[in-house]
């Protein structure tokens, strides 16, 4: 931790600085440059409590120095991590890929769009069974009927489930009918779900919450691998910025970021990270080009009677176009789909 | 609803269109302009899934004329709510206060704080028992111990306590000590703790989420208020801009927009909003005169040794000092603190 | 233009601003909702000053129907306009490549870079000789100098010169050596200099500001095709958001918005639009798959003793790796380069 | 400076990144850290070209430590200075008011506002004869015409004449005519204005870009103040953000920050920090309350017929209303107005 101080700091505000930084188990270097004074502290400046420094009398501002999670770092596991879920597996040469509609409404429409899109070539099948919804007044799933649906699916298509629980309570329900555990952009920061997920038996897709930070991210997954989950996987789902053409900002950045400071898989969702059905495509394909070890697509037979998010939804026959053309870029950086 | 078609709409997709709009209820009025055809759908938008309607061939997009909300809306309810929660009111002529640590730490800690900042004005005790963090590895909270000692707290000096709860589970047990419930800026969209607020006999603070657009505050209010609980008010606390100067960009327009849109009385976090000690007393100066029905500030005995948020805290001392220049300004809009 | 009266709006209100819409010579349409009454103002709201109407009494919010531009607009022009510059093509079927160092510093940098490039496979120099920098303490430029040496590269390779032009004075000098004018992002809505490249006899690369929206980008390039200059292509270099692990956000949804609303080329610059080295390669081949029609890099010989931007420039051995890896995603969306 | 090493980084790249600072003229300082190198490098970090260092092989990221600005510093002169430009005066006890339209329309238009405004207790007379409008369709400004009425405008009411220069070839032109030059949102990166501003014989207004850090806004400053000219004040007149309920999000932050890094007064634009008439007063209040040394606002007489920026304008009485609510804020904050 560098901490930086003020040039009208005295040398009692120092001496009392350097005390406080050696009372927290740390080592305080004192380096004295042209115009100010700095304090490097060294030592794991992750487990103690070090956000007060800036309230001391005569600190200007203080610069970490280490990543503040651990388990999710690649210092720690140089390779990214296969995650394996049912039919469903990425982190490998093989790109994952995820499609279904926003919402579980039938069986009709569930066991239709698993066939579509499994013949299309996606190894998962999403569903939402229990939906966040904005308002109060909007459809909010159809909760244990529509696992039960999801389940006849999979029967029907061999295709792992992949749905979201929005409860802690709710997380061994959801994990006796799916193979991957979805936690969606609003709860990426509800800890007791988080932690409940982390004693789960299934896998977890962790999405990014719209304004959350990278370091964020990775300490949200920091729960459930603390937990002793160690299937997790990351979903970009884009952020909220000053754009107001797309739902969402989709920053493909965060794909060689993430495959820079984590070993977990990095699977892009360009359905919400656009907001509009024909983005999707090209999104998905610059998702695939980037780097991205899987993509998630929300997909239903006939999208203007969806009963939600039907703006940036793909009918099977456009997804299916989509997969041809995600294939050949797929294979351009050497990976397969 | 405003439906404006594409330029290369044609007659057939606009025959479609009108047919889906009508199939939902709403009238359909076609108007010809000179380049566009708009199709205005006349009928309550809320209640219907309408999102779907921009999948339909030939449409560019889709206005909403109505707000998304009813109960907390200004139509139905002209005059501000006044929130009466114990010793805490906001709302009318008075500014409400709330003032305390970021966590409760010890008995010592939290009855300090609560007599010094009674002495100053303070009319509520904030004081973190739950504690939702972004590390796993920072201080999690004193749990119910911790709601124990805000009791203590509250015997001793008459405030009522405003306290964080996190999950569903906890609401009866943290309504049990508490007369305000906060729900934080990370649950903001946890609709099962919204729910579950919603029926629980003690006030909400409803904290906005960094990323959150006023229309998502007020549908998350909405939760509460459709569950029966009518003592909601709403909390700015800065959102997440590009700013780097300061932790969150605390946006005071919110005051006036919100006094146009709702009835429910406006609260500003200083503290979060700037997210540093030096800041605190000048926003919260700001929010007064913008008139903010109340503010809630972080104040700790000793802030270089707080468990959490110490660089956002201010001492008792500064805090009485802010209090006395915050009264001035009360004052010159005609409110009392 | 759709005007949303307030539910409070009174009749004499309605009539004020029936009559008000009537006077700017657009005709007036009265919708009356079940709680909203909406007046939708038929005709050509863009060259008309219409901002003022949110100001009459009753009316709550005013939206437009028409886009603001119409030279740039698709609806006028179909396909994608190719731009031609000396060796420089973009729009058709292959891929423009701009490739060269931030700043020209002398005329061994610029010609080895230019004969590395053009191996690789660009199509375009590019190298600054006015630099707009933060400070005024930082390096600023060759200038007139800087020019002359991009003319001796041109010679050398035949590559075709693009470089940025900050002052209106200076579009005649700057477009005497080169063959694409570069308006920098911080110079977006610098009038007088769009208005001047608008009678310039040079093609115009006109990046976006990053906080501009799409309307803002596009009224820009009105200004130049106003002027009588058809060859403008636009430059997507990232948006400022609340990311700090990135420099920019790079939107690249971007590329299939303007390619539905405009026919004017889309070039992306992951550069910028990423400030890590690291992360170039990555967005490249991602902007490709998008669909863009051209991507602009930094390279140096040097990367870590340029004068300007090492932080996210090139080698020339890492720009050739690049070309290799985009020439294969290029292929695999019937695209060259 | 400080650099932190990644923690693959080899001792032979921490040898020549050392090297490196060296021949830079820094003294290099080696930190072993548990699990990081750091090398703080110590020295005056403005005048040399340090971006590169993050492209050095094995470098994770690099800090800054000193502030890039020197004469705007704090540090240098800690006072707030006190700006004087005819009868206008901000810095000091009282309160700079600069009010008037957007644009000069007519003789009549600008001195009705002008009597107008003075009577409220404004000091200086803003109007826009240059204006830079997003659209070439719009209303371009009176050009040399609206300076000659502004100073007819002065003539009658003897009030400073605040005025926009948007080019460099016509600061000469303006400061004819003006006793404030404005350097507008999207110039405050157009450096040839700067400098050419930096040798005018007139104060200036600097407004923040709606996307600029604190850093690149007060080093805009340095380029004027840089140039001989020290009369530079500068205006936070709000940035873009994700919020769609206000034009701009004003950050009244921006007032302490700002006073305690630089001696430069500040002044808040409330009318386009808003960009809804309903919200200025409550935010002029609120600026005044945060300690704002000025403020400047949008006033028409006649609002709904104006010809730029109607939705964001009082009129005179509205005008007249604020002030006296805004003289109380003053003088609860011992300021006077």
């Amino acid at each position: 931790m560098i901490v930086v101080m003020k040039t009208s700091a005295t040398e009692d505000q120092l001496k009392h600085l350097v005390k406080h930084v050696e009372s927290l188990g740390l080592k305080a270097n004192v380096l004295r440059g042209t115009e100010r004074t700095v304090v490097a502290a060294i030592g794991d400046e992750r487990v103690i409590g070090v956000t007060a420094l800036e309230s001391i009398p005569g600190v200007d501002n203080v610069m970490r120095v280490l990543a503040p999670y651990k388990l999710a770092s690649r210092e720690a596991h140089t390779e990214t991590s296969t995650i394996r879920a049912g039919s469903f597996e990425v982190g490998g040469k093989a790109i994952g890929v995820i499609a279904g509609p926003c919402s579980v409404e039938s069986e009709e429409q569930i066991v239709a769009t698993a066939k579509a899109v499994k013949a299309a070539g996606a190894t998962a099948l999403r569903g939402g069974a229990f939906k966040p919804r904005t308002s109060p007044y909007s459809f909010q799933g159809m909760k244990e009927d529509g696992l039960k649906l999801l389940a006849t699916a999979r029967d029907e298509t061999g295709l792992a489930i992949v749905t979201e629980v929005v409860s802690p309570e709710d997380v061994d329900l959801v994990a006796g009918y799916a193979e991957v555990l979805q936690i969606g952009a609003r709860n990426m920061q509800n800890y007791r779900l988080l932690e409940a997920c982390g004693r789960a038996d299934a896998a977890v897709l962790l999405k990014r919450g719209p304004s959350a930070t990278m370091d964020e991210l990775l300490l949200a997954a920091e729960y459930i691998l603390d937990g002793g989950n160690s299937r997790v996987m990351l979903c970009e789902r884009g952020i909220r910025t000053f754009e107001a053409h797309t739902r969402f900002t989709l920053p493909l950045a965060s794909v060689p970021y993430l495959q820079q400071k984590t070993h977990l898989p990095v699977v892009i969702d360009p359905s919400h990270g656009t907001g509009h059905t024909y983005m999707v495509s090209s999104l998905a394909k610059a998702a695939i080009a980037a780097g991205a070890d899987g993509v998630i697509v929300e997909v239903h037979p006939d999208p203007e009677n969806a009963k939600s998010d039907g703006y940036q939804t793909l009918s099977c026959e456009a997804f299916a176009t989509m997969m041809a053309e995600c294939r050949r870029i797929a294979e351009a950086v050497d990976r397969t789909l």
